[in-house]
This record gives structure tokens, C-alpha cells and sequence, in this order.
């Protein structure tokens, strides 16, 4: 099974992507590209999505970044990861884009860049930085 | 409409909240209490509660503690947080638990604890912290 | 060596902390008391403490309080601290606890509250969240 | 009075900068270099820069980057930061580079890298994301 097989078949697995509708676009060599769309059911107050949407596409493209340049029987839990919401969630789409910084053999340092596309135009809304821990799986 | 009223239509106003079970308990003087099972849909990948849903209702019950303390005309926006995930997200309920550190007119600083609940035990699962901002409703 | 003398042994050979004019007040059990005064050459532009200040003791606070609960042939390093700076650092001293919340063999997790003592009073200045990562030494 | 001369009077004003030996280099447009030594009274115990130098320029760099973007009557406090540490501060020169993410008339969203330079090639040692807060001065 390759990297890339592995790392969909993780992701797969997740519920909480399929809840929220998201898609695992790309991911190789320490990037991770997710999106999701603006579901009527992920959204906050005021009809914006919601913080935990922004977190949940961040987050997992952080992690399968770093997942991406760990040994082959490794899986990745999030140690601990911050956010700061810069602009609403508002868009036809959502696209959360993680990047390793400094890979490590027991932690992985990540961050990741969400932002909300709407036509032709991105618009970035957060930004993340955390720390990865890879796992024996 | 007390200030309470105001929390709880604007807690039942977010549909995230609703999409994963979340149930405002409690919120006055600058603490709350949200709860939230562990749903089929908001799993990751080795069957826990996914880190998205342990950040919503964290988030969600630090945001509302601040809201708590805030003028009546006011909503709160999450501008930042940090969350450090301790242990796996297994048992019956999850419940998150938002303070006021620091209240202020222009920034509230919280905190975020988010326990698993299996039988009568209660194990914390993350602490988070974090600043929130009021905005004219 | 007790746990108490290492750690002393290794405060001590920080030299910023005798610049800083720090001072280990106690540490055991997953807590550490560090305090220092408002030297003339550690303010910021108004004449208040720096938030360096602040951080070189709120971090190094919450690293012993790591170390005291590791095995003994550990060291600890800092992998990832926030500060959320509350209030100006101005008074007689500053005053960082930090404390253990989940110890762990790979990760600790710690948090650290630095106040600002005039007179008898104390004023809280931060609230510190963060990763301490033992090292062999 | 210029922009970069009001950031360089502030700076000038900082004794913890001084204390510290660190230069301002560059302030413009949302960017900012600050270098420091590592001089013999910046260490830890293992003979590194302490964690505290490196958070103090790379949050003074974020801090100024961020006043360059800000009104001319303005000072800038930060509000909140989280230091992620990548490698031992080891070297000739500590360099911190600060960069505006998001400028808002209540909030700036910041980042800083720090590196160390040994000869001619630089090493990043830290990585750091936070908000800074006008004031009026």
C-alpha cells in the first residue's frame, strides 16, 4: 500500500470528514490539501461555518502533512494545535492547506492555512500551528 | 430576554452544535457547561471523537462563558485558541467546561477544559486557551 | 543528588536567569515557584516589565515543574508554549507557578501563571499552556 | 517623526532589548529584522540562547512589524503568542523576522521566524504565531 493509499484509507475512516463532507485533494511529501463545503449543518450563529469546520479541515491536513514524510507504520495524533480566525467562513468552499515545518522523530511541527474560495477568489480565514506525534499503528 | 434566553437561541441557532449532538447545560457569571455525546458521525479514524469535536464544544463553551460577562448587545467571535489534546476521546459523554480568566472590553481571555465521562469518572481529555471578542449584534 | 538539588543545579547554570535577577523559590511534586524583580534593564518602552520577562519566568516555572515529576536521568526541553499576556507587569516582583496537568513519558503537559505582587497583593500579568518534552541527559 | 524613527525610539526605549544586546535591522510594510547575540548572560543550562531570547525578538519583531502597519499615533501590545522551539539556539547571531498575516484596526494577526547563523547558512529555531493589539500612546 502506498503512502498516499494509506493515508486516503485513514482519512476514509474518519466520520467526522464524511459529516462534514470533506475530501482529501492531495497529499505528498509533507503537504496536504482537504476541502469542504459550506453544509447546512457546519455552521455557526450567523450562518458563517463554523469554527470547528475550519478546525477540523486545518487539523487533519496539519496531521496527514506530517503523516506524509513519517515511517510506513506510523499513524499521527494531534498534540496540540492553535488557531486564529482571521475573516468568516463564507464561500462555496472551504480549503485547508498544512504544511511540515520540521519533521522529528517524535514530533513534527505543522502548520496550516485555511481559506474560503469563493468563484474565482481565495480569501484566507485561518491560520493553525501545532505539534504532530507520530504513533506505532 | 435574559441573558441566558440570549445564550441558549444563539447556542440553538448554530446547526454544528445540532449535527453533533452538543447540549447547552449551563452558562452564567462567566462559566459554561456543554456536553456532547460521541455521535457515529464525528469519529476519526481509530473510532474515538474526532479532535473537531472536542475543539466545538471547548471552543463553544469558552466563547459562551465570555458571552456571560459581556453587555447585552454584544456577541463574542473566537479570535484565537490553543488546544493540547491528553488523552483518547472514549465513553459516554463528553462535557467541556469554559471559565473567564480575564474579562475586558475589548478582549476576553479563557480557558477550556473538555473531560470523557465513562460511568460515574470523569478523565480531561484537553485544556485550551484562548481570547475572545465582542461584536456589536 | 535529590530531585531538588539537580533542579536547583540546573537553574543555576541558566545564566539569564541570574540576569533576570530570578530566583527558585520551590519545586516539587509538578509544581515550581520562580520569582524576579523589575531590574532596570528589563523593561519594555513604558517602563514596564517585558513580556520577555515575563515569559523567561513563566516558562522556566512550568519546565521544572515538568522535571520534578521525570525519571531522575532526565532533562527537559521546551517544545511549544503560548502566553496570553492579561495585564502590564509593574510592581515589586513577579511571581511565576507553573504546574504539571498530564505528565507522560514522551510529553508533558503544563501550564504556568505569572502574577505581579505591590505590596501584599498579587495581580495576575499571564496565563502560560504548553509541551514540555523530557530529554536523556 | 518617520515611522521607522518612532519604531526605532521605541525600540531604543526597550532596556530588555539592550540587556540583551539585540538590533533593530529592518521595520517596513508589515516586516521587521532583529538580530542578538548570544551573549554569555542568554543561556540555558546546557549553554544554548535561552528560550527567553528568542521569544524576546521574535515577538519584538512581530510586535514592530506590526506598529508599521498601524496608525502613526499608535503603540502595539501583544496580546497573546505560542512559540513552537524547533532547534538548540546555537551559533554566531540570532535573527527574528516578523511578518503581519492579517492587519485589522483591532487586531493584527503576527508570525516570526527565528534562525541562527553560523557562518554564512541560517538554521530555523523557532517558529511563533500571535496577535498584537493597538494601543493609543
Amino acid at each position: 500500500m502506498t503512502v498516499a493509499n494509506k493515508i486516503q484509507a485513514s482519512f476514509d475512516a474518519q466520520t467526522m470528514m464524511k459529516t462534514l463532507g470533506a475530501r482529501l485533494i492531495y497529499v505528498a511529501n509533507g503537504e496536504c490539501e482537504i476541502t469542504a463545503p459550506l453544509l447546512p449543518g457546519s455552521l455557526q450563529q450567523n450562518g458563517f461555518g463554523h469554527a470547528a469546520l475550519t478546525f477540523a479541515i486545518g487539523d487533519s491536513a496539519a496531521g496527514y502533512a506530517a503523516l506524509s514524510v513519517m515511517p510506513e507504520d506510523c499513524e499521527v495524533l494531534t498534540s496540540e494545535i492553535k488557531i486564529n480566525l482571521l475573516s468568516p467562513a463564507k464561500g462555496d468552499l472551504l480549503i485547508a492547506r498544512g504544511k511540515v515545518v520540521k519533521p522529528g522523530r517524535r514530533l513534527v511541527v505543522v502548520t496550516s492555512e485555511v481559506f474560503a474560495r469563493t468563484g474565482g477568489e481565495e480569501k484566507q480565514i485561518a491560520l493553525m500551528q501545532g505539534t504532530m506525534v507520530p504513533v506505532q499503528s
